[in-house]
């Protein structure tokens, strides 16, 4: 039989005689699948509920958790944040029941009936419109990839997860209106040169907009995942400003107000600023690359090959290419980028890996479409001016490469001490 | 200020002044949101268990449901098919827990403990192998989008909904090994011309796969979008035979045997072929597409413009022209297809349409890469020599044309009577 092990040599991994996976018992004398006789209790009761929107095993335990220092999700009237479990993410599509969350205008998730929603836009245009959620619906829609992720991402540096680390960035397939289809049947007034957008939450905080972005590519979404959003995402309207930070993309979204300058609005954690320009360049500083597997806290069962996996995504465009190294920077070779890499979308890249059992540091750094390409620490505290300390944290996203440490018992650290 | 209609211009719907949506109300004097005062009942309480893995909202009543003549899901002992509601899909993915169920080996669904899961590949090779869950995490892997179908879908052709009619298909994202690389570190021995794959199930039926088609792109899946694979789907492991009859995409996957000639083995409803040439032309005999909506049951509010969307896909490979009639047939004209159009995926379709307020009728049909062209209903009866009547159904997968009436009173039927 004709054997094709390109990508195993590739690497310099090549198996001979079978996998060196250390692990796999030759099948002689096994019994497969767990290799007991079932009896009722090995089956799950398939009632009327499961039936109409089915579950997950109740061995699988990956979820969210409360991200950094803030404070826990049950204490009402503070913010949250919660992290997604990236160290078990597959593929590109997050979950939707696991799309990290930060509550940024009030911490109550707004309970909407969507036959009562409406959108409004208004200012400076020609015909003031207010939609319904059947009105947007009939309207032509597209479906795309993006990734959202809050400015304060990377804020944990020293954590020991790549959840409490990088976390606060997921993807998930959307589908809505383009913004500029609205926009255009209202008829915007001449020059406007920004867009305020305004959510039904608590605080009624907004977002300013550059003209030329609400224009481009942002989405009214009624749709994630192949359902509705969810309510902790927005429903039953988000607007999507794909690659600017997550606070952009306004939840439960009610009015969309076409203003003749840059209003410096309700916006926490240091995101106001003065200057307009600086405003409109409120968009991820990516592009940035994080190894998920193996990442902080799992354990490696032993030498051998392993497919080292992560994801990189950038605010400027699509991913074009990511590299690994596996000797804590020396040398770097090209990763694969899985499927197509999608323009501000979550992209998977793996790399075939022989651990020889001796401690080491695996990284990853990515560059994308305009060429801009993930930065060292150093160059990222160099450009902020800040100290290169374990305590490193940044005015703005983080995009500096991420170090694990292989020690050689095959647990996974955090290599930023 | 520079409008951009052509998208409304090219298919002879286009809006002057503003969308004739009719309901679309101007903004004066209107309150965007639902325009209530948010009073605490307004809010959903975020407790612990929303945090970990959220929900959806309790406004989203979109479930599966049985599909044609099949016994309650609650007759246990019998099997079961439940069939997602298409109706209200978005996008190309389907969220996993609306993915369609088929259970086609008994109708329990095996509560399988992962560490103890193991996949045992032997039969014909060199080195028979066992693998835990581990031990194939490790391992390189791909992430495809694919659609499954179960061949039953579209025997029940006089239904009112499309769930009814078309609901036994759907499509995720799905993570694994690709078979090959597993076949051929056991090392299959010259000339060995098919596999049998077996699952943990009630009854230890298995289906016979071509080793070309084992060798090319079937995969062995632990991941769905984005999580581990559902229990309904196959909790641990299930092998994706893209293209090919539900049937064959093996849940709770625990053997692969290499093996000599076609075996003839359990399958429910005719699915049981003695001649293994035909059994090797198992795959789905699309191209098939359906107009999502408007479809059978919705009620259209009124005159004036909509997006007709539909879903196509094709056992043959990618799709690449969809055409849409909103005559009965008479012309036909492109739709748009949304997004990357993959081999053995869900591709999104749209068409921009102004509906007068007449009487009609809307069909799609499409033409797959390989240039097979969906079928009439009368072709499709013609070939399998069977009466074109209401009745009508075929000892294979029905990939004919779907019409829909729309009445004057905005209400869709479906148009076979």
């Amino acid at each position: 039989m004709k054997s094709d092990r390109r990508g195993f040599l590739k690497s310099g991994a090549a198996l001979a005689g079978g996998l060196t996976l250390g692990a796999v018992a030759p099948a002689i004398g096994q019994t497969p699948g767990n290799g007991q006789t079932p009896g009722p209790e090995k089956f799950i009761k398939a009632g009327k509920e499961l039936i109409a929107y089915g579950e997950r095993s109740h061995f699988v335990t990956s979820v969210r958790i409360p991200h950094g220092g803030r404070p826990s999700p049950d204490t009402f009237g503070l913010s949250f944040h919660i992290a997604t479990p990236l160290q078990d993410s597959v593929g590109v599509i997050t979950p939707s029941s696991l799309h990290y969350v930060a509550t940024t205008r009030g911490a109550f998730i707004p309970d909407i009936d969507p036959r009562e929603h409406r959108l409004m836009i208004h200012g400076m245009v020609d015909r003031p419109l207010t939609f319904t959620m059947e009105d947007l619906k009939r309207l032509p829609s597209v479906t795309r990839l993006h990734f959202i992720e809050c400015a304060g991402n990377r804020s944990t540096p020293r954590a020991k997860t790549v959840q409490e680390t990088h976390g606060m960035t997921s993807c998930a397939e959307w589908t809505g209106v383009l913004l500029s289809v609205l926009l255009k049947e209202a008829g915007v007034k001449g020059g406007a040169p920004w867009i305020i957008a305004e959510g039904d939450e608590e605080v009624k905080g907004t977002s300013s907009i550059p003209m030329a972005k609400a224009m481009d590519d942002c989405l009214v979404c009624y749709g994630m995942n192949g359902e509705e959003v969810r309510p902790q995402q927005g429903f039953p309207l988000r607007l999507m400003v794909p690659g600017f930070e997550g606070i952009f993309h306004t939840k439960y979204l009610r009015r969309i107000k076409v203003v003749d300058q840059y209003y410096m609005n309700y916006n926490e954690y240091g995101h106001l600023r003065k200057d307009a320009k600086d405003a409109a360049l409120g968009y991820q500083i990516g592009p940035k690359s994080v190894i998920t597997f193996p990442s902080g806290g799992q354990q490696l069962p032993g030498r051998g090959f392993y497919e080292v996996r992560g994801l990189a995504w950038s605010g400027g465009g699509a991913i074009r290419k990511v590299e690994v190294s596996t000797d804590g920077g020396r040398h770097w070779k090209d990763a694969e980028i899985r499927g197509t890499a999608y323009r501000m979308a979550h992209t998977r890249f793996t790399f075939n890996w022989n651990w020889d059992g001796t401690e080491t540091e695996l990284l990853s750094r990515c560059t994308d479409e305009l060429g801009q390409a993930q930065p060292t620490r150093a160059q990222v505290a160099k450009f902020f001016n800040v100290p290169l300390d374990s305590k490193f944290n940044v005015p703005g996203n983080d995009n500096s490469i991420q170090p694990w440490r292989i020690a050689s018992d095959g647990s996974v650290h955090n290599a930023i001490a």
